[in-house]
């Protein structure tokens, strides 16, 4: 299809182009405007249709948006804009450089500025930030049939008509119907009557991942947000719920792999703002893991006598390692989830310590075979005394580091989250790094006492 | 008001009990379900009216369904399964024990007995396992206010009726109509003129999480499902969508964390289930370990020369699996969100180099400082040129490292992506192992040539 479309373009076939354009979902053809030749862009936009234009404009991303703006005049810019959803509106001039937000305020209305700007100035993580204000709203004393009436008059700009809600003069949330009751019920029924007034709603200072976690909870295709009066403000819808829900996943993952979160996407962020993501944990990590050289440095003479003894210390720490963030990364995801509060502690523990017991013993055995049967059997001289000392004190010591693993794993995102922190951060490298420092101390503690080194 | 209703639960006031309970949300009512004594539950869940009791049914785990359906008549049991939908009692049937699903089915009439059999004859990750049967459908030539009746008799037992189906006698999918659609136009225009007919559908083997993309990309309330040959048979609402994508984050970050993804939450999970979940990855990559422990085996003799060495083995090895995992689950995020693609290796790689560059450039210079002053000044006997010599091994070993760490982050996650494997898979244990092992083949190489070691 994409390659037809561009094969149109460079034939200049509008006419053609415009009714095959016409049949394309706007997330689609949003994609195909990122092939076309930039200068052809404004071009090809302007043959869509106003309602698809304004649609793919919303899906673009904000660099094809702000090429677009640039080459319309103000009267298509205004025909685009009146075309739009609020939320989308702000998103779009929250992304543009100043003199490009500053004009497409210039072709609102002062009603709609006034709004924008209301809605510019909420924090970014809000409801208020994700909300539209294009909502349906119905009053009590409203027949079933006023109420179509008001959809259909409405309907056209509002971004969900599928639930309406009610409101009284002085726009405090009363209740809601959805289209559903309101197609069931006999058209001279009273809208007070039919209404539903246990209304889930939230704030516009919400945190807009709960936000997002309501709607899923509740099943919701909107979700209707008051101000601190109360006063109905706006809706967050599920498409907008969703893309929440996605933004704090990816937030989350890059917590727990030692990133700051970043805003955009991948080719998006610069090399710079890279950096400055990825570097403060890597050197904060490579700070603390000092203490573990510092602990290999005061066993470094014993360590010259065993040398053998230094081969695991890689093995060890991973494994140690790995088991820690296994059961790090398992209770950071369950706590996000909701199964998992600070109460669970005592069952968390005793679940991974029985765990922890059942794989480090596993470990430690195949372990001990393997050393016995392919390193000691095959390559090394035989020395059964020495071999099953040494093994005796590696095997020992991966028992103990899983077992520590896991419970350091387990018990630090749960307090993490107890005292306010992220949990998330509480994931793979932060454990990793303690559970090294104590994997050591048990090795050479081992080793000492076996050994006698 | 948990507190509120367990009161009148003890003090036996069932008449205030049902209208309160009538007030709270399925949602809530099945997570106060699990605080009530479970003998106690058939009697409370009696006391519900009967479309809340059956939506509360569906929001409850499985070992609180199973309770309640044992403690049923088979006409309370009939009750309840009538007011279900499809989807959801495939679902319930799914998790119950062999003689318990055989009862539910026994309820059922012969026709919806035959349409479960089917709906679980789907595998587990399809689009038929997640899809509901109950959808609107609408005929061509039908005019709006036919279709407003159709809606009207066949709404109660619809998922959703805010989007309708238009198929031709041989329930071929010809296009949708929605609600907004149908209330925004006259009541005599033909269905046929106002259906859209580039509908987007799916398939009923298509991959469950490429429906929920499909859903997302296109901001669907519902997604319709054809049939092999190309009949509808069911759809896929956006709710279910979200438990989708939610199942398909917690797989991806299990498989990150080298955990084999497993179907229940975390304390649903047996001790044996997570044992088998998470052990295979440990002992996989304890084995590997075995390589990076033969490395220095090799460099024994060396390291027994120059032992301080040792001390700086776990921060290079840290430092170099944090490297690695920031770039992997990095690109691995930006994969399953469609960023990137193998045809972007090229790109990303240009890019992850630089950022390595900054990245090694800056942690190398600290640490030097930071061994200068602090461990060489303060804490060792003074040897300018031995330790500008250990320092400078350590330092270059580091800025090879991240650089190494870095590239093969990003690259392995894209090249599994392109032989068909799962690039969750190449996140930080699997890095971490690999980066270890070139990072000492590295250190030991820098030092023999700085050292002479």
């Amino acid at each position: 299809m994409e390659e037809r479309i561009l094969a149109l373009i460079e034939e200049k076939k509008y006419g053609l182009l415009r009714s095959e354009l016409s049949e394309i979902n706007p997330a689609d053809l949003s994609q195909i405007f990122e092939e076309i030749p930039e200068n052809e862009q404004p071009v090809i936009f302007r043959i869509l249709p106003k309602e698809l234009a304004a649609e793919t404009f919303v899906e673009m991303d904000s660099d094809t948006q702000q090429r677009l703006i640039e080459a319309f005049s103000d009267f298509e810019l205004r025909q685009v804009m009146d075309e739009l959803f609020m939320d989308d509106t702000v998103d779009i001039i929250d992304e543009m450089p100043a003199t490009v937000a500053k004009r497409i305020l210039r072709q609102t209305d002062a009603n709609t500025r006034k709004m924008i700007n209301q809605l510019l100035d909420y924090p970014d993580d809000s409801a208020g930030s994700i909300m539209t204000t294009e909502y349906i709203d119905l009053k009590k004393n409203m027949t079933v049939d006023e109420a179509f009436d008001r959809i259909r008059k409405i309907g056209f700009d509002s971004e969900t008509i599928y639930v309406c809600y009610v409101t009284d003069a002085g726009r405090y949330l009363l209740g809601f119907v959805t289209i559903k009751d309101l197609l069931l019920s006999p058209k001279d029924r009273i809208i007070g009557d039919i209404m539903d007034e246990n209304v889930i709603y939230t704030t516009t200072m919400e945190d807009r991942e709960k936000v997002a976690d309501m709607i899923k909870k509740y099943d919701m295709l909107a979700l209707p947000v008051v101000d601190k009066e109360n006063r109905l403000v706006g809706i967050v819808t599920v498409d907008d719920a969703i893309d929440v829900m996605q933004a704090e996943v990816t937030e989350d993952i890059e917590k727990m792999a030692a990133i700051l979160p970043s805003e955009h996407t991948y080719f998006k962020t610069g090399i710079f703002e890279t950096v400055r993501a990825r570097i403060p944990w890597l050197l904060l990590l490579m700070i603390s893991a000092t203490f573990t050289g510092a602990i290999i440095s005061g066993f470094e003479e014993k360590l010259t006598v065993f040398p053998a003894l230094i081969a695991f210390i890689p093995m060890l720490m991973d494994t140690g390692g790995n088991s820690g963030s296994q059961s790090s990364v398992t209770v950071i995801r369950s706590i996000s989830l909701g199964d998992i509060e600070f109460s669970d502690l005592g069952r968390v523990l005793w679940k991974e310590i029985r765990v922890a017991l059942l794989c480090s013993s596993i470990l430690a055995v195949i372990n001990a075979l393997k050393l016995f049967l392919v390193d000691y059997l095959i390559f090394r001289n035989f020395d059964l005394g020495k071999a099953v000392a040494e093994i005796a004190v590696v095997c020992i010591t991966l028992f103990c580091t899983v077992l520590v693993a896991k419970i350091v794993g387990c018990t630090l995102p749960i307090l993490a989250k107890k005292i306010g922190f992220d949990p998330a951060v509480m994931a793979s490298p932060f454990i990793t790094t303690i559970v090294d420092a104590i994997s050591l101390c048990i090795y050479f503690g081992v080793a000492a006492y076996i050994l006698g080194a």
